[in-house]
Parts: structure tokens; C-alpha cells; sequence
């Protein structure tokens, strides 16, 4: 998995038949310092997150393997909403002080 | 799965035997600023793209789990037509305000 | 699937028990002007394709549901041999005008 | 697999139903000369790793065929710890040498 | 597939259930003039390469199709030890000359 901040959501009126009805959310990796990290993606969103909530995001066939995306075509799926990220002891990033 | 335009299309008489039929298009992916980003990719349609349109793609084994391309050998899928894309609450792209 | 030229190919005679008979080619990816795109690849050919043509390939687990391929262990096959590739409407490359 | 260093873990009360109780460590890749090389990832622990351990990971879908991890949407593991690193005969890691 | 050099191997006592008893190999992606070409990787060996040969390795949901390593958590395997490689008709590379 890897980090990144939803930054919006797509509206697509035509969709892959299976896909219908899921919501997809714009996510911009970022690395430990928050700062993007490579191109945006678009998943599908497994655990109810918002735009500005930094979330761990898993690509590839993993991201069929959820209860909300089993058997749909999807290559990329939010896993987890994060709250804390603490590297050799320290929080670089704790999301009960970001400001809201 | 990410944002591209369609800007072609591949002819090939000879083809695997499972994908005859299928229509090969030619993928310009793109940014938010809607430039390009990364190399061309060719995938099968599975939602009437044309030329012109942004859409969204998936790669990889998620490629073989649409309805048009069940345990077809492909490995890259048309899977939506872009309407609109919101990023931060302003729309970066609005399909309506193109001109046609 | 992406763009590649098929630049030459490889003798193995100690090769994992599964993919012996197969025939590897060396693969040139690259861009719509026809230049090199990054690093080449070893491929299974699907179509019968020959040094100097022009191809489409895929890769990872897709590379396995090719007929010539279904569960033998390869991530990369020439799935289709390019004839045309239209981009705007302007043709970029055409097989019949290549110098033979 | 690649190499990494255990640099972190990752709190996340929501988290996809299926990968509840499993623990998030933060992997920084690294080279052989042990620097940092490409961006962090989290994956999930099947050895009980320690943060500064080095170790080796794998990614897509065989993250998902540990015992630990086995159909659950994972695309990142840790697969094993590291003890020695051999290049060309020469050791180029040694766990039972570095400062603890 | 790709070329790679295997230069070295890793000890591991501690590793996942699974690939115990696996031997895992260090491996220098390289070009076609044999130069180092990317990060190294480790993998499952399916052929008995050593130190110092050119071989071809797979990646991805492929590495777990060899004999080998069927249904175990691997995602790099060595599908071939390399005898020749011919790009254009002239050999870039012959084990044969190789100084042993």
C-alpha cells in the first residue's frame, strides 16, 4: 500500500457495467513530509473517505479482493483512512492535529 | 485505474485469437492539467470511447474483469468516459465546456 | 499493451521445465515517433511476429491466457502485429511503407 | 522481492473489514549500499519484523499467499528478515554486525 | 522477462513459512550492453543459475507458475540461464566467450 490525500472525485456518466454505482475518489500520493509523490490515481473507496483525508490506497488485482469490489473490475481501491504515522518513534503525521 | 485521452487507434490484421474483434485504442495519459504524462498505452474498449474523449483506464489483470474482455488476454481497459473531474471542490475538467 | 519493436531474440537451453519449446524474442519498447522507450523485454511470441516488426505486447498475469501461453509462467507475449496506427486522424506508422 | 528498511508503522482505526488486526509497517526500499532508493510503502508483517530490521518484501498479488495474508486485499508484505547479504562473495550486510 | 546478472545471495533465517528452503538470489537487472539497468531484486531460482550468469527473470503473479514455486509467496523468479542473445543477426551476448 502507499500513502496519498484525496484530492476530489470523478463523475463519469458512462461506466463499465460493473463499476456502476461506486464512487470514485482522485488521490495524489504523497510521501512522508506529505508532499506529492508522482501522478494522481483514481479508486474506488472501501472505507467512506473524504476529500483531504490522507488514506492508504492497495493497486493492482489486490484491489478486487475488498467486500465493496470483489470480482469488479477495479486496480485501485482505498484500504484505510490514516491517523497516525509515526517513523523511528516520531508521529510525522497525526491526524487529530491537523487542522480542519 | 488513470486519466488519459484517447488519441488513436491500432490496426492489426494479425492478432492472438481471443482478442479479434476487440478494438484497439491509442492512450495519451494525462495530469490534471489534462498534459501528457508517460508513454502511450493501447487498450480495448469497454465503453464506446472515441477519439478526443478523456477516460479512465485500468491495467493489468483488472483489464480481464469487465464484461467485454472476460478471460481475454488483455492487460489495459477503457473503463469510463470522463464527465467531470472536482478537485478541491473546483472542476479541473468539465466535459460539457469542451469544444466539440 | 504497449508499442514495441522486436529487435532480436534469445537462446536459452536451460529454461524452467513449463516454457521449454517457446520461443523468446527481445523487445524494444517504444513511443509513437518510433524511437526507443525504455528498457527492453524478453517476450513469448503469440502471432508469429519476426525481427523488425512492429508489435503491441502485454504483460504480467495477461500474459498467460494466450492460447500458446495459459499457465506456463511468462509475464510478457507479443499479443498482435502492427499494420497501422492512426493518431488525429493522421496515420504515424503504416507497414506497408516500411522499407523492407 | 526487494529490500527495505522497517522505518515506521501506521495507525488506522477504519480500515477495510478484511485486513482488521493485521499491523501496518512502513518500508523504506533500499539499494545495496543500504541508502534509501524510491518511495515509502506499507505492507503488511508475516515474520515479525522490528522497526530498523532489514528486510525483504514482496509485492501484487503475492502479498497475498501467506499464511497471514492469504485472500485478503494486501499488495505489500514482508517475507522475510534479513541476516547477510552476499555480493560477488563479499558481505555486504551483516545483521550480527550492526549496532543495536 | 528481463535480463539480469545474478551477483550475490541473501541469508535468511527467519522467513515466511512458505518459501523456507528456497534459495534466494540477488539480481542486477542489466541491458543489452550488460550494464546495470535499475535496482537489484531478489528471486527464487528454477533453473540452478549461479554467481555471475546472465539469466532471464519473471516478476509478478508469473514467479509463483514455475514447477518451483507453485502457489508459494514468491514474485521473482529465474526462468532461464541466457546461452546467446542475437539483436539484428549480431550477438550481443555469448556465454560461450564469456571468461569463466
Amino acid at each position: 500500500m502507499k500513502f496519498a490525500r484525496v484530492v476530489g472525485n470523478v463523475v463519469a456518466t458512462r461506466k463499465e457495467e460493473k463499476v456502476r454505482g461506486r464512487k470514485f475518489m482522485v488521490l495524489q500520493p504523497v510521501n512522508l513530509d506529505m508532499e506529492p509523490n508522482g501522478g494522481v490515481l483514481v479508486g474506488v473507496d472501501a472505507v467512506g473517505a473524504g476529500v483531504g483525508e490522507l488514506v492508504l490506497f492497495a493497486t493492482g488485482s489486490t484491489a478486487r479482493q475488498t467486500e465493496l469490489t470483489e470480482n469488479r473490475p477495479t486496480d485501485c481501491v482505498i484500504m484505510a483512512i490514516v491517523d497516525l504515522v509515526d517513523i523511528d518513534g516520531d508521529p510525522v503525521y497525526d491526524k487529530s492535529k491537523e487542522s480542519g
